[in-house]
This record gives structure tokens, sequence and C-alpha cells, in this order.
């Protein structure tokens, strides 16, 4: 259960009209923003979900820490991606899950609360600049002990009996072998590429290895609306494309199209 | 940790080509399907993932579940929303939740699955009907016995405290007060309706009570592609509608901009 | 027959890049942007569709004249909705034009190139800044001189018989009796507006009127791809709402649901 | 100016709640839908748009015609998108035109009508049969004498000199250098294929070539709503590809990017 009240060191989110804000309370400092100036000793000991000095302060979500708080040093999975991946892999309170691809780790972020204490995610990053910073974004916004971050190559690493797999690498066809094995036996692959080449050769990959199943590929797209009662409408732009998903299932027996030569 | 092996009376989904079947193993009996006739005895035993006779023989996820198992008597909500919603409404380990209109309990499963053994949900639907197919429903794919469904129409339930409240009901805007008694502070509200008129009506009510803020309108858009790779493109058609999406969170000490009359 | 050859005074698209501009030869000046100067002089007596120091330089298209040529006072009718509606509205060779609401003159640019000299466009503006605009838009672009501009309110124009008719103004469903009025028998009814609720209001006065039918509600949604061969995906964003587009036909005889008291 | 009375051997347009029909008036005959009878003797002399015996019917337009009436024997061209085509090939009034791949005759049909009878279009198809089949339905609903019909393959067509030239074959990247020589300077040239490998073949033959510029990838997504004024909503299901439109123009002096070998 959540608490109610704002104590020192909580984050909150800070909306002021469309502008939001995620800050860490700090007891004695004040926050200035669009709104103006907001003392965090008026916040310490009052309830999330309050007008505070022309600002209304809420209970961060995840998203909103996705959003806001993450540090990025790479394009980082969206939640309308985010949430259709963890339902396509079929994330659960325990899940057992491997990451290729840290990435920011935003995507670690939101799979760690999803899976819960129980749960346990090993996510590997092989460039040491993209490791150092989802470790520290992994570290400040997990509320849960359930991540093992590793800087090492996909080709390096070699745990298996995962439940669901997800890669976001450049060139995920040129590991199928390492990812079928990193997989239980049914165990469900996500990908993530932004251009129609990449599923091309992923499709490929696929057909050559003769392991995949039940093989989809996907996009999200999210369309928000203004919140005029009298004036329903699209927002005039749209976030247009941020990848193609890829899902698949691991098949025992993988039976090569191409039989090998004596 | 899931289970590798198939045992009789488990869940399996069953895949012929573009065909999708969720059956119960029962050994002695088989399954019949456009792939032909598959003993289940041939399964018992054996590990999941795997080709059998001509199919391939799945451990189901949640989303086969309900897009194949759930038995329906209301239009439920798809996994492309649920998945959504579960992220906006920042479910996870733990959360305490409740739904109004149960339908056929398709988002009550993918919630009771997110929030695992220490988490609760409360689901009420007036319509015993439903209420009942419901039940049936949880209680046969739900694994955590984290749910409770209650026969009652929103007015008669007075329960409150609440992380999260997602409302499907045709007129939310008759039950804005007890949607935000619902609510903790700071609490997260979700719903979903088909037209556009009925978020005007939503929008109104919001702006009326003035204990609602961070409000967001969506629609999520789900585009499949064949997965053939020498001829990447989206299928010919697509579900262009479900539902819209609305969000937002509870306030405290509401604001009415229309002051009472002396 | 359009000419191949530059001439003083033409239009020219000048394209560097991503970045396009549509100007009037003006032989001994020259034209400074992003690809350094181009001297106008290089151009006379050229071809068309040639590259002159660093620039690409076409005959313009009138989507070209639209968009960067057009002088805007008001939101203008985007090319992919005004496709679509000449197609709708049958526009044709000879056809017989009511425009109500000129805007910037956007539309009838290009309804007056699509009817050609034997056909006729009457275009209504009640606002004298955006008459004054677009007249001289018109007189700039249009090459037929088939058009006629008229500065005056939709309820003090009494034309009729007009083979289609299109509506742009904030409040249609005022109008419903002026607008069957000006249509002849069987005649094509097209309007944009920018919210639901609009569309609501006006198929309400359809319905009220009984003299419209086969009514449609669309939106068209362009989506633009990157255009490099290796990394085919589309553009990160996009225009995602311009206007619902609303077309019905006249029917003689309305035949109002509610018949009168007596 | 078209006419406002039915007459015998007319065209007529025939709609009964959502069902439409295109059908020829034969005098002493009778039309049978999802309406019950009506006689075309009703019709005969009596205005166009108007209610008959629980019908509506109306004076068809292009876009009924192409949905209705013309044979297909091959994909025809939607008029969303044939509507966008003739708008970014500058369709207009004279203008003189190649088909390549004439197919069922649908987007002739457009062109023809929006070029009127000072224009000119050559259509050019491969297959005997859907040639057959297209001069047909271009004799039946062509009002303008601007069309030639050519049975023959890109490769032996010399033609030149087009201001604009569309093609709809299956391998265009294999023809960059027919399609050059056709157009003529600054000349518009327009594509479509179902598939993201089409396009990026063609993106490569265009870099190899070298004398295109101005190139765009678009798709164009049509979306209906429902007409019921208290229920707006998009229908459920829609068209979601039809084809990816690609347009570029015709520049002089080719600049190969890999210079020719010694």
């Amino acid at each position: 259960m959540t608490k109610n009240r704002i104590e020192n060191n909580d984050l909150v989110l800070i909306c002021h009209r469309d502008k939001k804000y995620l800050k860490r309370v700090e007891e004695g400092k004040a926050f200035n923003g669009k709104g103006g100036t907001l003392s965090f000793s008026e916040l310490v000991g009052n309830p999330f979900g309050k007008r505070y000095s022309g600002y209304e302060v809420y209970r961060p979500t995840l998203e909103d820490i996705i959003m806001f708080g993450v540090k990025r040093d790479t394009q980082i999975i969206y939640p309308k991606d985010a949430a259709f991946i963890c339902m396509k892999m079929d994330i659960k309170y325990g899940s057992y899950l491997l990451e290729v691809g840290t990435g920011s780790g935003a995507l670690t972020i939101m799979l760690s609360s999803f899976i819960g204490p129980e749960g346990r995610i090993v996510t590997i990053e092989k460039e040491e600049r993209h490791f150092r910073n989802a470790k520290k974004n992994i570290e400040r916004f997990c509320q849960n002990k359930n991540v093992e971050v590793i800087n090492c190559h996909v080709s390096e690493y070699s745990g298996s009996g995962f439940d669901a797999v997800f890669v976001d690498v450049r060139e995920p066809w040129l590991y199928t072998d390492n990812i079928w094995g990193f997989a239980k036996e049914s165990g469900l692959i996500g990908m993530i590429v932004p251009t129609t080449n990449q599923i091309s050769e992923i499709l490929r990959a696929f057909d050559t290895h003769g392991g995949f199943g039940d093989t989809e590929v996907v996009e999200i797209l999210l369309r928000r609306y203004k919140t005029v009662s009298e004036r329903i409408r699209p927002f005039d732009r749209m976030v247009a494309h941020t990848g193609y998903l890829i899902f698949t299932r691991k098949l025992l027996d993988p039976t090569s199209p191409v039989p090998a030569t004596a």
C-alpha cells in the first residue's frame, strides 16, 4: 500500500497546466517553475493529490518517472510500447526475465515493477556509458531489488531458462542462436526496431533458424485528444513512429528448412 | 516460476497457421482442428513450445486466455487497451484496485496477474448475468486469489482508499462523486467509453466537480504487419476503434467553479 | 500544355535538401537560401527540373503553391483533405461550385484548377479581411478566370443550382436551409470541422431537416516515410488532425421526422 | 453542366440504408434490392436526388462508378489514394499523362475526368486480359474521349514529354530509365506499391540513376465515423493498408553517384 503523506526525500510530480516536473522533496529548498515558487516545506506532512501555491502535486507513477525522471542517453522505449511489450511477454508477479540492450533502463524499470520482489531481471548492455547511466536510473527508480545489470555483449552472455527475453539491439538477426538459447521452452521473445528493413532481416533469420513460432509484427499508435468538453478533437500533432515490435515464441527441435550438408 | 512440462488439466495454446485454440488437456481425449487430430496423451509429460502432429503447442499467455479463453457476454477490453490502462493506472505488485463494471472480467484477470498475491482487486458489476459469467471466468483463469467480485450498482458501493479505480459503465459522469470517494488521495482513475459524446459528458462532469486533475484522453491503435520477410506490409484490415480512454487523478479540496446557491 | 523553359516572372520551386521555397523569377535579382546564392539570370531561358548552383529548381505544382505561396490569414484546408474533398464532391471539368467560407482561398485555387475554363466557382466570405487576402491569393495563383469571390454572409447569398457546395464555417448547422437551397437536385455537399461536437450538431441538423442523404463522416491521415532505402521508417512526428470531413447529398421533398403540430 | 432529370439509359446510384447499387436505367425493367422492387419507369423523367419506393436515388459520382461500376480483375487504386495521386501529380484541365499499368482502369477514369476534353492520357497494360477489361471499363465510364489504351510492355513504349507519369507495376525499379524518358523536364512521377521492400528497391534505383529529386513516400489512411449524432465514433474496422505512394520529379543531367569506370 502506498502512503498518503508527502515526506522529505519523496519523489513528487508537480503540474502547472501542461507542464510537468518530477522532483525530489528537499525540505528547506524550493521549486521554481512556470507557476512561480513552491516551497517544499509546504508539502512535507501534507497529502499527495492537492493544490499547493498554484501547482497540483501528485504521487508520481512509473510513467511519470520514465518520462520525467529517467536520464536518457539513448532513445528510450516509450510507455505506450513498454505497456504493450509487458502484456505480450506475459510479464507477471514472479517472472524471470532477460533484457538484451538495457539502453537507459526505462523498460527495465517498468518490468521490475510488474514482476515484484519474487521476480528477477537480468539486463545486459554492451556500451559501458549506457550501462553506467542505466545502472544509476535503476538504482534511483526501482523499488524492488530484482534487477541485475551486466556490462557485456550479447554473445558473451550465457544465461538460460528465461520466461521471456526482450531484445533492443541494432542487429538482432545476428544473435538468433543466442536468443533462442536464453529462453526456456515456449519462452516469449520480443524485439523493437525502428525500420522495416530490420523487420525483414529478423523474419529471414527466424525462417532460417526454424526454432521460432507464432511470430507477430505490430506497431502501437497513441493519439491524444484535447480535454475541452465542448471542443473534443485530437491534438494537432502526434508521435507517428517509435518502433516496430516483433514477438515470437521459442519452439524446440528447430527444423531448419535447409538441411545440413553431409 | 512457470513449469516446462505439460500436465493433465493444463491449459495449452494450440496453433495451426493463423488459427489458435485455447484448450485444457484432458488425457484420453483428443483435439480436432484445421490441422487434423491431436491426441492429448501425446502432450502429457512433454514440453511446451514444440510441434506435435502438425500443431505448435505453447504455454498460454494472459493475452491468449483473454482472447481465446474468456467467455464473453459483453464487449471485452482488448489487450492493447488493457496493457495501456495497467501502465497509466500504475498497476504494480501489491496495488489495491477497484473496477467498476466487471463486464466479462477480461481486464480483471490482467489486473489480478500484475498485482500478485499481495495485491487486491474489488470489482463490481450491477448486471447479475454479467456478474455470474465474470465470476466463472475469474475463477477459471486467475492464478492469484486476490479478486473480490460483487454484484451491486456503483451507487451502492461504499469502499474507499483505492490506489486506482477503473470505470467501464455507460454513464460514468453520473457517478463522479462516488468515483472520487473510492480513490485515495492522488489516486488514479481510468475510464473507457466508445463515443466522443461520452468524452464530452465526462469532461463536463470533471469540470463541475473540481476534484480531478491531469486529465488525459487518448486512443490506442494497433496495426499488424504480415510476417513474410520479402513482403513487409500491414494487414489489409484492422480494428479501427475499441474505445476512448480517459485518465485523471484525484485532487483533494475540490473547487467547484459554480458556487452553491444561497 | 505547360512550357519547359523558365521565363522571367515565372513561379519556381527552389529546393535545397528538406527546404523548399516558392519564388517568382526576377531577372537581375538573386535568391538567398540555405544553399547559398542563386542568381535568377542563371535560370531564365533554361529548363525546369535541373540543378542550378546547389539547388534543384522545379515547375511548381498546385500543392507547392498552396503550401508555400498562398498567404494565410486563416487555417487553410490541407492538400490531403482538399484532394479528398475534390474527389468526394465529384469535381470535374466544367463543374459549377459554391464555396461557403473562402478562408485564405487554398481550396478555391485547387477547385479552380480542376474545373478548368468551362467551370465556375462562387466563393463567399463574410470577414472582409479574409475576403481581401483570399482575393489576392486567387488573383495571383488561379490560372483560369473561373472564380467569383463575394464578401457576404451565408444568409445573404441567394444563388442556387450548384453541382456541389463546400462549407467551411464554424456553425454550419445554423444554415442547413440555405445550404440545401444552394445545391441542385442530388447536389453534393461537403463540410470540414475540427471538433466532434460540431459533427454531432451537423448530424442533428441533417436529421431535423430531412433533406440530406448518404451522409458520411471521415478523416484523412497522411503518414510520411523517410526516403533512405536501407532505413525505411515513418517520420517521427506527423500532423495528427486537421479536420473531420462530412459529405452528404441533397434529397428533394425533405421529410421532417417530427411532423408539424396542428 | 449535369442534367437534373433521370433519362432512360442513365447510370443511377440506388441506396437503401448502407447498401449501394450502381445501375443503368432500363425502362420497362425493375431493380430488386434489400429495400424491395423499384420499377425504372418510376424514375424516368423525374429528378435525381429523391426517394422512390423506399430507395434514395442519386446521380452517381466518379467515386460511385469506381467503387460499384468498374469491373475489377485486378486490385484497383482506391479513391482515397487516387485523389491524393491526382493532387500530387498536379493533374489539371489539359494535362498530358502517361499511366504505366492500367489495371482495371479505375485511376484512368478519374484522371480522364479531371483533365477534361483538352487533356490526354496514354495508358499501357502488358496483360492482354487486363487490357481488354480496362478498355471496356474506360469505354463505359469515361465521358471525355481523351484516353488511349495500349496493350504493351513498359519497355516497348517510347512516348515522351508527359507532364506526369503514374506507374503501377510490380517492379518499377527495373524501368527507371524508361520512366525518366517518358516524363518531360520537371515532370511528376508517381508510383504505388504494397510492400516496404519495394519502397527500398525503388529508392535504391532512384539513387543509382541520379535523375530524380524531391522524392516523397507516404500512405493515406481513411477513417470513417458512424453518423449517429448522439454516438459519434469510428467504425469498428477499417481498411488498414492499400499501398505506399511514392512521388518524385524528373531532374535533367542525372548525376550518377558512382562514376562510370574507364
